[in-house]
């Protein structure tokens, strides 16, 4: 295969310490060319930190140039998915893009027919995918372990999680909160497990009572009088073969645990708890719970971004979607929508 | 006050072991004069045991008689609950009756009107109101601890808790499963805590895999062959004021615990967890857990008898009601309705 | 079936809380007539508070008189084993006799044999077999959940547990201490699950070093001047297809836990602890522990009568055999013999 | 004291990260002349890195050259232990050998014998006697406080331990398993703790069916193919004053801690377990359990080291000399031939 | 020895569930002839359960009666303990006395002093002197594991522990608080630890903010309109020989456990807490923390009972003797002097 | 505010790691100009390392010099806080003195006196009022969440913690021992919480058995034959409103726990424990127990430099100022003279 060449667009945390390091550790796939940002100086000195070619603040002068790509990695602010990977899709790049994937179910779909169109790949970086306990809990539904799954409780949940950086408590920037930030990830997990299908019923509803009101602070301090976004979200999916989702995020609750971000799966022939990983099941006619004391940290950057590369490549990948974009992102519209927010 | 007279309809191990005694604690405030259960050897049984003067067969030569009570207590199956609170009603008793109100919203709430227009009361044996917990919760609501409640997780699950015994698993004489006999029970705490409030939305999935295919029974072996009931109900629940519940209740589910029976209670001030009771909230700028390392167990089934007989002597009483029991299994009926079954 | 009549053998304590009660409870399968023991008025008393028939002081005379039966269950001190056994099989009854088999190796093959002649079923109460855990490993193990089981560690260990009643530290009643009375307990079941083949070569070590010392007793106080077996024994077993076993038994020894009776099953696709069950293999290619959190205790001493009677009445059954017993009794004489004890 | 001149012979991980390190901390007593290793660069490398004047790739021309040592420390396979060893005594060195001792029984015994001769010191790496619990342990037993030890059970057992690199499972160069790499360290503690007596009975057994099956590595993943060791040995060791050692080690063995490396010593008077070290005895009639919550961590590397050192300055020393050397290995060779591998 | 005759003054729980059924098990030793209690039918009825012979409302009529005993029990409250112990002395009888000696120093060295004269035991019910616990510190001091015992920190603490019922807030009749009727059992405790020298210097503190404040009550409802005593003391007494004890003792108090019974003892060899017994010191060099897990609870009431009894027949006894009680009496006299209350 | 000029007086651990590093933290408020040590190269040294303009010798030159500061940080062994406070205030410095105050009570209240003179800022560095959780104590205690505060366990105890540096052992240099090195800090706390009133009763003993026998070192191993200090303190505190302490301080003393630094406080309201930081109150009428999961460690050296900088700028600061300095002093003055030492 020949070596693809990687623009990467956004110069802030997530791109310097995600999807840079994996990029560059797939050196014998993959070579950064072009880094992009709005502001001059953080690009070029992100270029430079990482030894990349070309650095520019705006888009369309580094696909006109020397440092054009045959990918586009997006790690923009939420609202400029949708124009980047237009822009990168209509010259002809593949697109591996931040999550959530868009703002709008409109915007992402339009995004999903485009890939097709241009037949490029678009995908999403929704690395719990990579997980060696959802890997393995995947594995266990193919082989019939957990039997159909018919119900899943989906967490996303902090006491105190709001973040006091960036834009996360802004809507317009954002186009959501504790939903669009953190039940996204979870949501796909979810979602996974049910053959990403799409649900016909949903009824949702969002708070922010505590984003507005103020109070101590777990990921630094946040300022209560510009909190625009829910802090909280609490839906029920009901699928057209009768499974359901019951879905819970937040950036702040009062609840006990610092956080609480994980699945529980029933299934017909058993359960599955996702982290830590345990399986409830019956052996020889008695209840059996099973756990995996030597699951391995993975690094799940580097794994979602070969998965992505491999569909590049036309393999067979476990990488997110476009269409799989699209629903989720219908999904998370349909939910704002039901809660009126 | 005059002692009032008691007659108890339905001769099972809740009238012999719940309510009977219950009433016998209550001697300077009723007398249980009569019994009445469909086959008279147990009547009478029952009636000799616990020094009862009165045993029937008929209801109607009961209202009839000697034995005639100014209060009914009903503790027959479900489908009976209706037939025997119209009937008491009509013979100018009031009626202590088991859970669930009944079989349908019609039933519940001709149930409710025919009590207003005779003046008496009809009430529920909700028992769970009466825990220490949730007596706890509800004081801490009032005095603010928890500042508005606006979401609840209310659980009543067990692993493999199918009873091997009585109706539970007969549609037509129970009216339901899992939801029915268990889920009542914390939907009506949770509603307590929303001033029960009727939701405007509801979307619900029901199912019933594990009945239907047998396995290990920790209450006794069911016979999967005649289950026709739901083993499992998860439903989302939304109010006028954007308050919401999410209800889970289950008979079997492939869960780690063997059963958790619980509300996690969600306010803008503080959170709560009831079993064991939990509060979770700010002082002094900090995040606070708060623990009642001794609250003591509580005759529940003496004290609901007591707040029953309350209402009776038209004193302030936290009993659950003939209007909220009509709106309990109005809520029911919805829930069944959305999940089709 | 008819109903069997069955003579008891032994007035002591296993006889009155262990064998009678689960006769009793079987009475559409068997009928207690006679009970017979070494003390006249023993044998009366037993005979009175359990509604025995007959009572005896001789064997010889119940076999000759009118509580002749077909079934003799031997709960004598071990010494007694064989003549009782060899002269209920010449009177063409079954039995069912205690542990340890015999004294002797020689013995108990003597007893096997001439129940083969006579086609009379010898069975011994080894109830181990029946709790749920061995059943279940044996399940795992039929199924291959264990693959081929390759070594065993077999541990029946006190601290401190010299009993300070009975004849357990008499040498020519109990032919031995710790292997004898407990060793033979988890010998048996590691023996099941390795087919109980004879193993090619033993070498053992047997100590008496704190029964002979004295000190504080956790279950009464022995006399240490009339100590006369081992407090301990260490065994290594090697079988003709390379399986082995390493078993450990003691009725005192310098340990942490208050007893330790276990077994520990290496299999070539998993291994197993006996109690409380767990299993050790992979799952998914991960390492998985699989804990059985609802297993109940069961009457084994029932479960094991029951057993006996199904031998007799020629049904499988997983009752310890007469040709089970001949080689385990081999086995605790080879262990003796490598001791030099 | 002059300071003393050593050799290394054998250029890996052992040498750069154990002995180099420890002898460097001992400059005021030897100082490290000269590095051996089969591979010139690699000697040369290791020279460098650590300031060694002289590298060598053949031993003969570092005997006859400027860089002539007083003492030879042999971290090669253990395949050349032996041949090293020969020669260095026969240049009138001191050797300080890893273990295990040798390939067979009587290569050690030669190698012990040669020193003899010599009057030079021979002794090994058995590090695990400097741990500050066994030392506590031996300090016991010589106080009285455990009397006489009759029996110990030795483990170094591995769950998934199979190493993914080097040569640990090829039998020319390593001569054995899990056996001769890691029983060798328990089994010496368990030795010493007996005095060094050389049993007068062994049974074991050896396999090798899950090195030989493959599954999830937990120290990197190793080739099944090119397996030929065993993957776990269980051994019974008589000895003529009739105490008794259990020895057990596996690289893999489906058991339920990820390693358990421990001994269990009974004796007279009390029993220990090694790590973390426990005690268990008689304190005022009452059964009493030690614990010492605050032995620390010691550099073991360097403290059998400095006994090396003072064994070769003849000094009293609790280093693994050859005699103990020849008897650990000779035990060595009879379990192998006791379980025909 | 003969069997000596036993009367009870006092028809209390204390007579009727601890004093009586200990000498009731002593039926060798001593025989109950009469109970003596102010209301005359309690003791006829006490007298009718426990089949005594003779029962009186005066204690002078029993002293001039057949019921006339060698030894009298005292039960009664606190402020009749002097009087009635002045009696049977004067009427040579040994004295078995309820704690705590009497209301001040005075009347308990009167008592003594009578005893003396009279040449006849009085002794104390301290029965916590008994406890395996104690017994075995007391061993270790002897045989010098703790040397020197240099200070003790004594604590008798309740969170919510005033008595519900009873005189124990009435100071008339208790003669004091938490100090008087819980602080007793443990300075006697510490005070043995020390050989029951008497303190030159005393600071002490005493509290009732609590008892007269109400609140939640762990052992029934108080009244706080009638409490009368101190619900909490805290005192320093320093020795002769520069030993000290530092003494807490509550009825109540804003602390975590529901209760805190203990003795911390630091010598200059070991410490040791009382309950669970644990003991801290060196072994081999090494901090050692020793358990004793299998100390069994023993009858403290029968063993003090026994000890009592010794004492009267000469035997070496340590039982709370009358000079031992007048020293106790006079140190808690000072602490409230020392309080001022 | 002008940058005030800081010098160091005292080269040591101290200086170098805690007020260097905070000071400089601070940079826009303080600028370090001098440092001052009795070793002119360590005074030398450590000004190259902090980048200090000025290194001397002798203090007087330096108030004549270039280096004259502002404020003065004594950094030195307890004898010489006195000396150097007095020369800094009279050259019209504020001084931050490290604790203890000084070596008496005389010195202390002179040294107040002085500052008061001068009008200066003289100040104590007991940090451990900085930490949050003493910070929340106070902030619950002002808001009356503990009521009145009536009586303080105070213990700062280590099992074996004489330092084994420094002066720690020398009477004449450090005046004291536990109490003056670790037990002031505790002290401290105690009496913020009793609005540090000066105490009216004080008995108290002090105690050197371990210093003088030596042992088992766990912070460095002590001299015994040099060791002139006490190693363990105990006292009783009464103020004049009859609120209490105790106080126990120790350097080593045969406990379980290797340290305890903990303040039981007592209220009418509630009680707290400082660490892990825990009310004890009531809620709702049940006893209720607070924690605090997310409290965060603080720079409590940065808070209280600050502190004091607050208070030389005349601004309200919780920093211990030179009245409490005397207090404190002359609290532990009369515990060493209760206790003979």
């Amino acid at each position: 295969m020949p070596i693809l060449k990687v623009a990467i667009i956004g110069g802030g945390h997530i791109a310097d310490q995600n999807h840079i390091p994996a990029l560059k550790a797939l050196g014998d796939r993959v070579e950064i060319v072009s880094i992009c940002s709005r502001v001059k100086e953080k690009a070029r000195a992100l270029a430079d930190k990482h030894q990349i070619p070309f650095a520019y603040d705006k888009a369309a002068e580094m696909y006109a140039g020397e440092g054009r790509p045959d990918i586009v990695v997006i790690c923009t602010a939420n609202n400029l998915h949708y124009p980047f990977a237009i822009q990168a899709l209509e010259n002809d790049c593949h697109v591996f893009c931040e999550k959530p994937p868009a703002l709008s179910a409109e915007q992402a779909s339009e995004m999903a027919e485009l890939a097709r169109e241009k037949g490029k790949i678009l995908a999403y970086n929704l690395q719990l995918r990579q997980t060696p306990e959802f890997t393995l809990i995947k594995k266990c539904r193919e082989e019939g372990t957990l039997g159909r799954i018919y119900h899943i409780k989906a967490n996303y949940l902090r006491r105190r999680g709001i973040p006091g950086w960036g834009n996360f408590t802004n809507k317009s920037i954002q186009g959501g909160g504790a939903l669009m930030d953190l039940g996204v990830h979870i949501l796909d997990l979810a979602l996974e497990m049910l053959d990403y299908q799409m649900p016909d019923r949903i009824v949702a509803n969002t708070y922010d009572f505590l984003g507005k009101a103020g109070g101590k602070g777990l990921m630094g301090e946040w300022n209560p009088d510009s909190f625009e976004v829910e802090d909280a979200c609490f839906a029920h999916l009901s699928f057209p073969d009768n499974s359901s989702i019951s879905l819970s995020a937040s950036f702040a609750l009062n609840m006990k645990a610092e956080k609480d971000i994980n699945l529980e799966v029933f299934g017909t022939n058993g359960g599955a708890v996702y982290k830590p990983l345990s399986l409830f099941t019956e052996i020889g006619s008695e209840l059996a719970n099973i756990d995996f004391p030597h699951i391995e940290e993975a690094d799940i950057q580097l794994k979602n971004t070969i998965a992505f590369l491999d569909a590049c490549e036309g393999k067979h990948s476990n990488i997110a979607n476009a269409e799989q974009g699209a629903i989720l992102q219908k999904i998370v519209s349909k939910i704002y929508e039901s809660a009126g927010s």
